[in-house]
């Protein structure tokens, strides 16, 4: 008789917010292949597959510790915020979501929950000390929505010492797969060259570290399902310039010639690098990421070419 | 025929929140004698002299917009907040009023607000870095209580600078004075004295910036009429031992030998010394205090024994 080994996850009810949204709902896959038992809040009437779905609004509604204690869960992983491409880092709404996110944890810890884990990001740093690290590197964000996610980090922290329960604070770096957005830098060129339309960009050779979002919605679960406490950096490790991933999706996208390197300039005092220290990610979660940057991409395009229904050479031939 | 020189705050319409509170009141008294139309958000019908009072529970009402757009202020200074004595530096609430607090700000912006100023704490600074600078002495929070109001001062300045309003944010050290709650250490060792019981305290050795509340809701009435932005220490300038405070109680309350310094022991981590800079509130608002400790303490000594109904000698002559 062979037993089937216990999942990480097996007998864990948690929340998810932002489950429908683009790294909540990578989150939401793992922690569901991981056993948990899955609850999410929604504005609207949605089907998640999978998912147990409960009508709430979290930026309108009133005190929630009612509607999660029936739920009962023991971890809330706090996905949902005021993303839009583009506008986000001035967005006002950022304000709008601290609020309503601290009112979540209030409520989430009044109905009985032990762990809560929310989203942070790298523009939590002080963008001229690359590559960073979680403890040590110094938190000064210069945009609003950097500000808002080190307020709401730091409260988070704060507020689960005081209160005996724990909590992490995952800060993603930059992020790029399927379902992304568009107006973001990836799906953008994608989306261009498949059209075989010309495509301005910067010189691109600012460094960043990207991930594939189903990594982060994996070291997200990870994280969630974790005792590990305050911030913890969630990137892939490897910083390139973003002319490496601009040339991989050319040859994927079988064009040539249609990228005009430095038509745009890059934005003023944008960074040359910013790169993510993930010792504490592999030593403390055991994440390692499954994506490098050339799978990544290629599974990327695959899923623009399946939704945007291009026939590849293959079909065409 | 003489013309009445024109007041700082003539034509100047401003809500103040916490308007019925220890400093809420001072500033309230301060900012109608400046000459301006002062207006207020209170939970419950109450009467404060010169205010123009509206209904409103700032930590359970919806959007607050549309009254506000019908109060029409210029100015909003924020002075509401849990702070049970005792409890405040730990009290859960302070979340909740993290979380009001950038409602009614966001509200506030909306419904036409130019200037919103907030009420901070010395405890938002790095505790071992006396005296603090308000540009320069780190940031780092010990308690719930600091980390709340360092990451509300923290978003307001964001969140005014990307809506291109206006905004301060007065760090307030230690206080007494007039309607002090029980609970606070002038307060109780007033009233424990002019009883005639025995007072148990630490030696008294530690030396903080005491301000009688007068002249903190005169420094927080001239903040919120100035233009002047980000956070300004509110203080006396004059750090003294605890024990300087007691001895002059002891004299003002004709007592002797009631006190046993030493009885209890400092708090744990109590820093030696917590010191304000204050040039920057001198050169910016032309703030100077009135009261020094002596005739601070001789006011609020008057208060109580005119509240509790003591009879002084000259009456029991």
């Amino acid at each position: 008789v062979r037993v089937a080994p216990k999942l990480a996850g097996e007998g864990r009810r948690v929340v998810v917010t932002g489950a429908g949204g683009y790294v909540g709902h990578q989150a939401v896959d793992q922690l569901l292949a991981l056993g948990c038992e899955v609850h999410t809040l929604a504005r609207e009437d949605s089907n998640i597959a999978g998912v147990h779905v409960h009508r709430a609004d979290l930026l309108t509604d009133g005190d929630l510790t009612w509607q999660l204690a029936a739920i009962g869960a023991d971890t809330l992983l706090h996905c949902a915020w005021s993303v839009a491409p583009g506008r986000f880092w001035t967005d006002p709404a950022n304000i709008d979501w601290v609020a309503a996110s601290l009112r979540l944890f209030r409520a989430f810890v009044s109905s009985g929950g032990r762990r809560i884990v929310g989203v942070g990001s790298c523009a939590e740093y002080d963008w001229t000390g690359s590559p960073f690290v979680e403890k040590g590197s110094p938190i000064r964000p210069s945009t609003l929505y950097g500000n808002a996610k080190a307020a709401l980090g730091g409260l988070l922290t704060s507020f689960a010492r005081q209160e005996s329960i724990s909590a992490g604070w995952g800060r993603l770096f930059f992020l790029y797969g399927p379902r992304e957005p568009r107006g973001k830098l990836v799906a953008d060129a994608i989306c261009t060259l498949i059209a075989g339309q010309r495509l301005a960009t910067t010189p691109g050779l600012q460094r960043r570290d990207f991930m594939h979002v189903e990594d982060a919605g994996r070291a997200l679960a990870l994280l969630a399902l974790s005792g590990v406490e305050g911030p913890v950096n969630i990137a892939s490790g490897v910083c390139v310039p973003v002319r490496r991933l601009i040339e991989r999706i050319e040859i994927l996208t079988r064009t040539s010639e249609l990228v005009d390197y430095g038509a745009r300039a890059p934005a003023p005092g944008d960074p040359p690098e910013l790169a993510a220290n993930i010792v504490r990610a592999r030593d403390e979660l055991g994440f390692v990421p499954r994506f490098n940057i050339d799978d990544g991409l290629a599974d990327t395009v695959d899923w623009w070419i399946k939704k945007l229904g291009v026939r590849t050479d293959a079909e065409r031939a």
